[in-house]
């Protein structure tokens, strides 16, 4: 594995890959590796000639009451695991290499972004797509591998690449899960040991509106009984259940056709606080 | 020459001209082609294997009070230019094909637009990146072709590649001109015989304020003697006569390095409005 710090190396490498017909499995991330990210590795390992992995905590993502600085960092064990992932080329840039000119533009998200978190977090897909933009530009993939947990970014990039018409085919991992359907997350650790057994009813509640919304209730219905269902599981209000169409993410009575639909929650514990979703294919006429 | 009107057959094309290693020059026009344009594809016939000129009157680069519709076009004369100047490939997209989908996200340029035309057209820089963008994504040229005539488009364009690294080379084409000065443009019809004897006296005021410029002048006498000799030469009053550094469009008293300038000024003459501009590098400590 070869560690690469410089853009014009990262693209100088992967031109000499391309000319020899590789095909490039990209995983962009922010380090800080979990199962979940070692998860869309090995989807990459296993359906590319090359993988790339990308550790880069990006400051244009980051509202200013969020702290930068205090984002988890382990440079030492992301490189362990990312070797034993089998990655070809870690891009671990600095931020001055990556924003080293005056930026004149950025890429504007107006759609997708004013519901679930992205509600509460202006400019933060602004700031993942642009980044992702210069990312795609540099590392040229063929595929690019994100993970459903964060359904709404999956959501941005793939606007993203239709918008500009990238030849990229965007590669969705479902979100990993324990084996009593808690999804795997960093933030897991900071739920007390009776947190923890609550924790998986989250996922059960998804399942829950799942089938209710199969079985024709209506999706004010749906949340409410989730959200009862939320507070009579785990004690805690959900901070959000929401439904909507997906990838579009508009509410699904404005949704003419079948397409997919996404149940999403978020709930605060004492200190943890929990996303999850489940997408599924809908068809509004059965 | 081959038109092509499909953004997929487009990029299969290219894909095949890559493989080969071929290098791939691109001229992007909304048509309508004069000799400004056919210096642009000269040159790129010059340097390039495979030359490609896009035509495509982009509406997200309109403002709601400027006519679309009126925008002129006449295909089949552009058709016969491009196949004049060894045009390889013709990109004629519809407007429904290069905005196919729903737009998700715009390219919001944030430097550079404040000053000179893009001061009187907000967001019409937004539209000309996010097009541009697509287009060089579609066409994923080595080298890319834009006229000087439009300097602020250029500095636009160059801020666009920095920021999202594109490998591309941005060849600057320096403004054609009549013998006697004055820039080619399609507009000048509209002058009337005695405003065409005129009219070159715009590039000579720009000459004029370039050697005052280097005989250590200040910006602000620079302007003032320019917009006298305009009056004078003219009879118009000037819409603008403005002096940055260039490519960054700051004003000159902040910039600290050496790089270059240019003096820009737009007049409207009873029918025409002439923008015109020149760019020379400019060493304030000399």
């Amino acid at each position: 594995m070869k560690i690469i710090k410089q853009i014009s190396d990262m693209q100088r490498v992967i031109k000499i890959e391309k000319q020899q017909g590789k095909k490039i499995g990209f995983v962009p991330t922010m380090g800080f590796l979990h199962e979940g990210h070692q998860t869309l590795l090995q989807e990459a390992r296993k359906n590319n000639d090359i993988v790339v992995l990308s550790i880069f905590v990006n400051p244009l993502q980051f509202g200013p009451n969020e702290d930068l600085d205090a984002y988890p960092r382990d440079f030492e064990r992301d490189e362990e695991i990312a070797k034993l992932r089998g990655v070809d080329f870690l891009f671990y840039p600095s931020v001055e290499e990556m924003y080293k000119e005056n930026r004149t533009t950025i890429i504007k998200v107006e759609q997708r972004v004013d519901v679930l978190c992205g509600k509460h977090r202006p400019g933060h897909f602004d700031g993942v797509a642009t980044v992702v933009m210069k990312l795609f530009q540099i590392v040229s993939p063929d595929a690019a591998y994100f993970g459903m947990k964060d359904a709404q970014q999956v959501a941005v990039i793939e606007g993203l690449i239709t918008d500009y018409h990238l030849p990229i085919e965007l590669v969705k991992v479902g979100t990993v899960r324990e084996e009593d359907g808690l999804a795997k997350s960093s933030r897991n650790v900071y739920l007390t040991e009776e947190e923890r057994t609550k924790a998986p009813s989250l996922y059960k509640s998804l399942t829950l509106g799942k089938s209710l919304l199969e079985d024709g209730e209506k999706v004010h219905t749906v949340k409410q009984k989730m959200e009862e269902d939320i507070l009579l599981q785990t004690g805690y209000k959900a901070e959000y259940v929401e439904i909507y169409a997906y990838p579009t993410l508009q509410e699904l009575e404005k949704v003419k056709e079948a397409e997919s639909v996404i149940i999403a929650i978020a709930v605060k514990f004492s200190k943890a606080r929990l996303i999850d979703n489940i997408v599924f294919s809908y068809n509004k006429g059965e």
